[in-house]
């Protein structure tokens, strides 16, 4: 039932497109109301110590400041935990990280505010550091918690794993690790509360969602939700770094709104973002595989260790989708997956593109490569063998029922990339060429898409949607713009469901005000979810202009469509236009205003075992990367790239390009160069100088191809790829480095440094 | 379906209280967000010309000037006209009264705006200036518009009056005159536009009516109406003059945000609110009554002629009003109105509490007072003779078929106030007393409750309301606040609804965001239309928490209602509490936001004949006046006033006797002292100083009774009592000043001049 015009699928310019480019897009920052104070966030001395004493006597006579609270001045809950209740907001008796927060200061200007920041005088004693996690669980080791230092395990236990490894030829176990991850993202966190005069508070806030600042903020002032209101300013960037995050500032300003009556910002400088915001979590991986003759698996063991940082935040959660797609989109009898999420004094881990699923990916994708070469067979062909399809079952117990085209995606990407050939051509350069070395990689993956079954209750997301009395629609929906192009998704979704042009259709900033909890702007589930919603909202609208044209045109409802320009029978012509329909319906007082809803169905899964239902479906990627590794340097060039997804359906190819061109990139950082230094519990280079990430002139070329095999439940068959783009790029990456220096890696990021230093310990080096 | 505790009827708190008693309400004024211009609007130097030129050159090069535009640099449709096209935002070739604009000046200061927008050089040749309605048909006077000076005629043609009149026993026929009247809110018109990144904009408004603003800015500007949006800002008071006239301003300051791409502030000065906003139209009306030998009605002739001023504005949907209404709420076998509305270059006529209907109240009642004298009955006894009730047919021939308690409101005005008694006291007095003289005055009051038919298509109210997971509620409703306590009903309407306290449900400002056109909060309608639309809401939501709390507890959904504390059987404890509610609706991811809508029944109407369903349902209300007048001095003291009013149901009867007290003191300024002089067109006494309005000192006790006879589709059986309020006041004044002078008054206002210079020229001063 859609118009003519086809606009899903059409590569529809972001409606965003031209605020962004010309700057005109409003940004935290860029937003002051008349009395603005600005906020300095006064933190910890030491990554663990005890606090015998805090004096912000001497700040709060700083010139210009106007407010200086600590832990005591907060009405609410001194808690910002989001899934666990053990992140004090303002610290109290004991620090256990250096982003700690001891107090917050609002001055009228910033230099104000971080002048009497840093005259706020603390004594510590200093307590021992817990350095990562080995050190955590060792015994004697100082406990971050009551209950240790192991925060939670996540299982996996399908069939038995030990029984089922004697009976492979072929075993292969290794560790893997990876650091931390910066976000990166463009903008920083900023947020700008305002007090209301009702006594609630209005956040602005460059968020990912803005539910869990909302309840944040209402926690720790002690309001009713109802009394909080959060609105996304244009959003420079998240990456899952703005999931859970921007409650933190967004608490810091609100308490300080409320303090002084008056608005006040808070824009984390880039030094202070990297070194306090949430990171992708340093992991250490155990995987065991067990293969029979033909390569097929017959088991796999995997342990996770996931170093959570000194508070849980959301570890526990992105752990459980490691555990979940620990083993990749393999079918294996037998799986075991512990996963221990683990209490350090280190960076704060919390959600970043993939979940923890680019860490597993990494070793499942090494491991099977590895298997190969001992069983002579092709890294392709291995995969081949064990790819997940309709009526498989995933790792854990879940029925795949329809659109998991694994195979197809698999085929697609080495035939575009003339992988075997290629292999070939290269291991033969590489024998007459003594430094620099060529190589070819596989990564493939596999992604739950929309929210693991243990967050269900977060799943359902809404929309609003009016149609204007000049047949202009407005819409807002749960999910968030960043960057991604969940907007322009919403609005060619409306636009194709109301048979208008794209341009008719504005998507309103994303509101707490406007819709219900949505839940967050993660889990590539935006356009599912949020996509339903406002079709939901647009179908609700579009049936009721139906019966009123039905009764204007004498027919029956069931014979009329969306066709170009109206309402009329499925392909003919417009029997009553669309601004004659809204007419009508204004004339009879038809509500052309409705909410919209989406929730999937409830999803069987058990905690214990980690059997079950874990996602409501599956995004299949494979990704092959082709380098060149130059043993006199260590450096490691991609030079070309081919990415091959399953997104259901295409909204928009020309966004789904650039969304997997990011995610290449963004994972290519991740695994050669990206590297956050730590020394005892302190970040070494919490800057763009030293922390490096890839620029346009390290972007290699990015073959993208869709493989589109609808998803039911999606808005016109769409899945999501936010993620999928990203996770195995590491994994293709490694392996093609291996290829071309014949050298097994398993520690991420391969520098230049790592690459040269194992070479030489290897022997490998000319 | 009820909790136990009583919100609705009950003498809630106004949620907006303490915001607005401490003053951290936030009025336009008070919004200024970084780079905001200044905005000051040029008007024509004469009531009536054509313009040679206009020549900004000089004020574009003032200091902080940043934009001057006229009628050229309109994007869009340069027209403002609410209902009829006649009236030009910015000036081209002709000004027709001293507030057409001219140019609009956007500065840095407002200062500097001012002086450029002094700066600016206008070449006009004056043409005649149209003083009155008289002059504006008299035959040569010169047309302001295409088409004539009379912009259009209302009819009600029920019967044969002429014949009818043949039978009576008794005819009356008198003329009566009544100025204009300034709405003297305590805040003046004020907008602020935000120029939004997508080319949209955003207006904060002092408005009673958001979607006429979003309407005329996207007209002007030439955007879809989604591109716009608008936000009421907290409004210090309406009283009708922010219906239309924000779109005014709004579209100023809008027009300056796009050309500038900054925000602009446009907020008047006391001086320009009055003179430049519309008023209660002056009115000549001539008022034929006929009676039996027993004071019973047989025919009722009315003209009216409605000054408009230079523009249509709402004045044919004013006069449709007084039209409709012209002969209270009286039965007579035979009506025939006639009502003209007629351009001149005078004020700019527009809404105001009561919409015409005090005019014609006035001239109603008082020939009723003169028809009782002349039959040698009592005031009360013909106004019980020809009373409207339940069975009886209106004017317009509408059967009134429930909540029609016109005499049961009568006789509770005239036994509270002891009318009879104290007539004959007074009169007794006033023969022995040779200068005070004391008087009792009857009106009564018969108004449409919503919208008149004509306007019905306008009719349908939406509303937004969100359950929040922690039980808090948010609300938007698309009726406005502007002091009447609109958003206080609908926070005691959804608590009740929901079985919570007030003080958890939150109503957020009114915005085109968040609500479908609602039509303007006008005509006392948002108690039944945003009030329904509540009410919707929330029985939408919980209807969804029943369901699911009927499953959980295994019980038909029949057998449950909202009790004390959540859900239970009627009347018994609860089974299940509130908050259990929701988590399990949470739980089963059930939408806890829904939106709301009302719409009454369509109304047949014949605008033809002026015959049919006026209105949905009428307010009945009786106000009894007790004067002192002073001979020596020509001053009326209202020393005492009784109003009962017919409300359908009391929603929060603090509240209304709040609405009551100010109507009652409003009629009063207007009935006594409110004057506003003109000469050619030009006011005299724009200011506060020479126009005056009644102080505290000035206002009498008001006795307040309310007769409760539900409205069936009134929320909880409530109607509206925002105009019905003020529309006896004067009537009953005047007939209180009548029976302390023995002399008849048909010209309001009774100012002390006027009062000592009747009574001369009839002989009747001491």
């Amino acid at each position: 039932m859609t118009g003519n015009a086809r606009v899903v699928g059409a590569r529809s310019t972001r409606v965003d497109a031209v605020e962004k480019v010309s700057g005109r897009a409003r940004y935290v920052d860029d937003l002051e109301p008349a009395g603005t104070l600005h906020c300095k966030v006064a933190v910890s001395a030491y990554p663990h110590a005890e606090i015998l004493s805090i004096d912000v006597a001497a700040a709060r006579e700083m010139p210009g400041v106007v407010a200086v609270l600590t832990a005591k001045d907060v009405p609410g809950e001194n808690q910002i935990g989001v899934s666990v209740a053990d992140q004090p907001l303002l610290a109290t008796t004991r620090v256990r990280m250096l982003s700690d927060r001891i107090a917050l200061v609002a001055a009228d200007t910033l230099e104000q505010a971080a002048a009497a920041a840093r005259a706020i005088r603390v004594d510590y004693r200093e307590l021992p550091v817990v350095r990562g996690t080995d050190e955590a669980v060792a015994p004697g080791t100082i406990a971050l918690h009551e209950g240790g230092n192991v925060q939670t395990r996540k299982r996996v236990i399908k069939g038995d794993t030990a029984q089922a490894f004697e009976k492979a030829q072929l075993i292969l176990e290794n560790e893997f690790e990876s650091g931390y991850q910066e976000h990166a993202y463009l903008e920083t966190n900023g947020v700008l509360a305002i007090p209301e005069p009702d006594g609630g508070v209005t956040v602005h806030a460059s968020a990912q969602a803005p539910f869990y600042v909302q309840k944040a903020v209402a926690r720790v002032l002690g309001l009713d939700l109802s009394r909080v209101r959060v609105i996304q300013a244009t959003t420079g960037g998240g990456f899952g770094g703005k999931e859970d995050y921007p409650s933190e500032p967004a608490a810091c300003a609100a308490l300080l709104a409320r303090a002084t009556g008056r608005p006040v910002k808070l824009v984390y400088t880039r030094g202070e973002d990297i070194a306090w915001s949430s990171k992708r979590h340093a992991m250490k991986i155990r995987n065991k595989l067990g293969v029979d003759a033909e390569g097929k698996l017959v088991a796999a063991q995997v342990h996770i260790a996931c170093d959570a940082g000194a508070y849980t935040g959301l570890s526990a959660i992105v752990s459980e989708r490691a555990n979940s797609t620990a083993i990749g989109p393999y079918r294996s009898p037998a799986v075991r997956v512990d996963t221990d999420v683990i209490y350090t004094n280190n960076l704060f881990g919390g959600a970043f593109r993939g979940f923890g699923t680019p860490q597993v990916t990494f070793a499942m994708e090494t491991q099977l490569d590895e298997l190969a070469e001992k069983l002579g067979i092709s890294p392709a062909e291995i995969r081949r063998r064990n790819m997940l399809g309709v009526g498989d079952q995933t790792a854990t117990c879940q029925p795949l029922r329809e659109s998991a085209p694994g195979l197809k995606v698999l085929e697609a990407a080495l035939e575009r990339s003339g992988y075997e050939a290629k292999r070939q051509e290269m291991l033969a350069f590489n024998r007459s060429s003594p430094t620099l070395k060529k190589g070819i990689g596989i990564g493939c993956c596999f992604y739950g898409c929309c929210l693991h079954a243990g967050g269900q209750y977060l799943e359902g997301s809404g929309a609003l949607l009016h149609v204007r009395p000049d047949g202009s629609v407005q819409v807002a929906i749960g999910g968030t713009e960043i960057g991604q192009g969940a907007f322009t998704v919403a609005a060619q979704l409306v636009a194709q469901e109301l048979g208008l042009p794209v341009s008719r259709v504005r998507v309103m900033p994303t509101s707490t005000e406007s819709v219900p909890d949505s839940g967050p702007t993660v889990a590539s589930r935006t356009t599912v979810m949020s996509g339903n919603a406002a079709l939901d909202a647009a179908r609700r609208v579009r049936a009721r202009m139906l019966e009123v044209a039905a009764k204007k045109l004498a027919l029956p409802v069931a014979e009329l469509a969306v066709v170009a320009g109206g309402f009329g029978r499925p392909g003919g012509p417009a029997l009553i236009g669309f601004q004659d329909a809204i007419k009508a319906c204004i004339e009879r007082k038809v509500n052309l205003t409705s909410e919209g809803w989406y929730a999937p169905p409830r999803k069987e899964f058990d905690p214990q075992t980690g059997l079950g239902e874990a996602y409501s479906t599956y995004c299949f990627g494979t990704q092959i990367a082709e380098v060149e590794v130059d043993l006199r340097s260590g450096r490691t060039r991609v030079v070309r790239f081919t990415a091959a997804h399953d997104v259901g359906q295409a909204i928009n190819p020309a966004m789904l390009e650039g969304q997997v061109e990011g995610g290449v990139v963004q994972g290519m950082g991740w695994a050669l160069m990206e590297e956050l230094k730590l020394k005892d519990g302190r970040c070494l280079n919490a800057n763009f100088t030293d922390y490096l990430i890839p620029t346009f002139l390290d972007a290699p070329p990015v073959d993208v191809l869709f493989i589109e095999d609808p998803y039911s439940a999606g808005p016109y068959g769409a899945k999501g790829i936010g993620e999928p783009s990203l996770i195995p790029a590491a994994a293709a990456i490694a392996n093609a480095v291996s290829l071309a220096t014949g050298h097994r890696f398993r520690k991420l990021p391969l520098t230049p440094e790592r690459v040269l230093l194992e070479l030489e310990a290897a022997g490998k080096l000319p």
